[in-house]
């Protein structure tokens, strides 16, 4: 396989991306300059190098300077609620939150949800890391731990699968797991909402 | 104007109906056996004949046989919770409630919400009505009114104007206001909700 | 079935109408006052009436005044050129040629399409009131007859069923049968266009 | 700018790409292995060596083992039509051209479309290269050029700008100017074809 075809296989792993599009990807890459493509090419092997993972709550952040920290910006910071454990999917998700300016407490990143059906869920998110990490809080005071997970069915069964998975951990060190609530998002019309919405809407109603 | 172009008026009327669509309909019709259109005519004649709007709720409900029912099926049963008035937008709003199961008190047609910017907002939705259903259903032990309105800024303002609107009564009678709780609805992802949502969503955590 | 339930399933007949939008549609009408209610219902009576079907092209046009014409305008212009005649599907179609003001001969509306693998096409298009149209256009000069019909599988079934269908005719009266250019239609974007249209595109250069 | 934001900035500048599917993909990059990282990064460095610009036609194509060739495929075949020169926007435009294996000649790629109002339209496109081309070509037997570019505003924007721009090749060589066909393209339909594609289409009908 050639370069242009390589690039073909790689941009058609790209999430959301099909093969015309990745087509369309590497004529774009044609179409640029030498400096262009190699400021590209750069970047990507440097993006490894200046983004660190945080050793606690697995996400991803920018390294600053020389610096070589092994904690995100978040988890650095001692003064957050340590009693509070958000668990999210993904980056994007603790971003979504961080920006609402709702949550004091800390993150932990799981990388994915588990599929339906799957046989080994433990390979699909890191619940051994989540486990290890409410361990080493609990000495701080952890005592909730929040699954901020989508309204999907992944998101339930990466929520049950999790919450019997944590089952020891939750019991010996007395913490309570609790569930971002349900109700009706903001657009949501009543006509058009399903049963379980409408019941979470009702059971939440202040 | 002739039938036809009075038609392709009426049809664009219709909700969710564009010019194109309309002469769709017409089209339609005129390829239809005089038999369906007379049917389609007389229907339409009988409709409110059939239908009666329920003194209690206004709500519409479908008359059983010569009776001269006033009152629609869930008003006339006694056996609901009377401590509870569900206030909705609209006839289907309160049918995708009953769907869900989730609510055994009494409900109010508001006949639609309140647009921002409204001078008269008493002339968009039945205000007088619900004030004057308030205060019978305060003789028989209703203690807390729940607006089931969209999530959206209309349904907002029509809850703020409502609040103020009925100040006097809640007051008088002790009746609480409440709304249904706000979160995620089935299928929201976490990464593409608005902070207003996420906020709820945390609020009512479980 | 009371009127609610018949209306219901009239308006699920309408094209494009799911149960849903009917529901909304049988509300909607229950929210309009008598007046409406009633002018809707005789105007759907006075539709037939008013109403005409052309006994040439079978296409429906709206009578003036008390006249009882029989032929629609294109058809009573003696003026337009009898030696072509166009054959469309629908009334719409028939509508959409007139404003490209691009054809100057008559039309015959088939009222439809066959699908494909119907087992008797002859009952989805009126191929026998094509064929007597035929017959007497021959007299007065019809020299040929353009089908124009939709690019997809069932206008190319329909042109091949008609063609076989009207063969002794066209080769009594020498009577030549031609198809609209397929090519680029506007807005298409050469990336994206299949090899038929390719081909044809080319065939028709210019 | 560190790695992370210079990389938003790129994906942004991928056509298509906004900047939250931007930010997925650099996500997306933070989740493979070093492997794939620097698999993708070579791949970009070596896709301008691997691939080179045919010198007749302006198309790229990837390059046999360590041969020097300076000609694409199709203008390296001496046997194919030199009569005829097709002039497309992009090199996906005559993938799908060649793909519809209906044309014989050779190619030019002018590498992108007029703008309407564009004060520099020969900066957009390869107008002098196309002029040269057409010097070489018409001694080996050049009598018609095709323009073959989308039937957008843009398209035949170039098509007016080019015509000009080569009169005197055209005149002073005897070549003739084309466009590819208009008419219905597959799939479309009679009701919602505009007057230019209907009048296309029954100038070409067949």
């Amino acid at each position: 396989m050639n370069s242009f075809e390589k690039l073909l296989k790689i941009f058609e792993e790209f999430p959301g991306i099909g093969p015309r599009q990745a087509r369309r990807f590497v004529y774009f890459l044609l179409s640029k300059d030498p400096q262009f493509l190699s400021s590209f090419s750069e970047n990507i092997v440097d993006l490894k190098k200046e983004v660190a993972q945080c050793k606690e709550c697995l996400r991803h952040f920018v390294k600053k300077g020389q610096s070589n920290d092994s904690l995100c910006s978040i988890c650095a910071d001692s003064g957050r609620d340590h009693s509070t454990l958000m668990v999210v999917a993904k980056d994007t998700d603790l971003a979504a939150i961080e920006k609402s300016e709702s949550f004091e407490g800390y993150y932990f990143v799981l990388g994915g949800l588990v599929p339906i059906l799957e046989r080994n869920p433990e390979r699909r998110v890191r619940a051994n890391e989540l486990h290890k990490a409410i361990e080493r809080k609990a000495a701080s005071g952890l005592k909730e731990i929040i699954f901020a997970l989508s309204a999907t069915n992944e998101g339930e069964n990466t929520s049950l699968f999790l919450t019997k998975f944590l089952e020891e951990d939750t019991k010996k060190f007395d913490i309570k797991i609790s569930h971002l609530g349900r109700g009706l998002s903001t657009g949501s019309e009543l006509e058009y909402a399903d049963k379980d919405t409408i019941k979470a809407a009702l059971a939440n109603k202040k």
